[in-house]
């Protein structure tokens, strides 16, 4: 089972994919890739769109995932920022449902609560928990944009598997090493 | 030149089409069309935004407009609303783009004051100015979704005509008749 995970933004759009696959010895997850769609701030804003719609349209095709895992927008933000994040969430969700992809929404404050344990886990603590569900030492920086936009996208493709797996002993485990 | 008018939600997106003509008596203004793209509100939103998407593509492939006009969003709205109708201006704004329309983006205040003179202006005077331009006397009921939704789109298309036109003397007196 292939697993695409968005962290979606009109600047960047982090995404990580992951494969939840028994025979892996790191909590039954592969790392299979983990980027940034990243769109030029003197773009105009429909054409920034357009290019993540491009992007994710040919990353859903390359990756062919079953399900997509994103984060729920927190509502205590400014309204302009919610505008903003909206819109390319907008894209996000269309395109997806254009393939016929079924979308899981986590909240944020969740994603951490179940990869840390804790729902005020920093940027740096979500980082070393999807290392550690991964069985990584280090995450490389993306091609595109920042670590902390593909982490966060490999955190709630990791959460999604968390929260959906049977074998939770296992996942639990995870965070105690 | 045919300029294409929305009203974007994802609930409702309000549309109209009109087309600037110099034979037309009514301000150089014909009415081509106009409705409302309504989703149901039991679907999921990606669904919902992805109708809007589909149904958006038809409606610029059957009108083929030289170029969009869309109200922008006005910042003092609360963080819920902002992020949904963001969602619907995504999808609009990257399916514009994809098709490679011009859009022209106004607020919402200078829709009112352009059409009527006052920025305070409610939605019956709004109507009522929209049916003057055109030269009807009556706006029929939209096959979905409500004439407010419909009619405000018609306004920015409008609206849109008029700050770009030259001709602003038979424009303004439009609004004395």
């Amino acid at each position: 089972m292939i697993i695409f995970g968005i962290d979606p933004g009109t600047a960047t759009t982090g995404y990580g994919v992951i494969k939840k696959d028994k025979k892996s010895k790191h909590n039954g997850l592969i790392l299979i890739d983990y980027d940034c769609i990243v769109t030029p701030k003197e773009q105009a804003m429909p054409l920034r769109l357009f290019s993540i719609q491009k992007d994710l349209k040919r990353l859903l095709r390359q990756h062919n995932p079953d399900c997509i895992a994103i984060e729920q927008l927190f509502f205590g933000i400014n309204s302009r920022t919610a505008m903003t994040v909206g819109q390319a969430r907008g894209v996000v969700l269309s395109t997806a449902a254009g393939y016929g992809i079924p979308i899981f929404e986590y909240q944020g404050l969740s994603v951490k609560h179940t990869l840390t344990g804790s729902g005020k886990a920093d940027k740096k603590q979500i980082q070393k928990s999807v290392m550690k569900y991964l069985g990584k030492r280090k995450l490389a920086r993306p091609k595109s944009g920042y670590i902390d936009d593909a982490a966060d996208a490999l955190a709630v493709a990791i959460c999604h598997v968390i929260r959906t797996t049977n074998d939770k002993s296992q996942m639990t485990n995870a965070k105690k090493r």
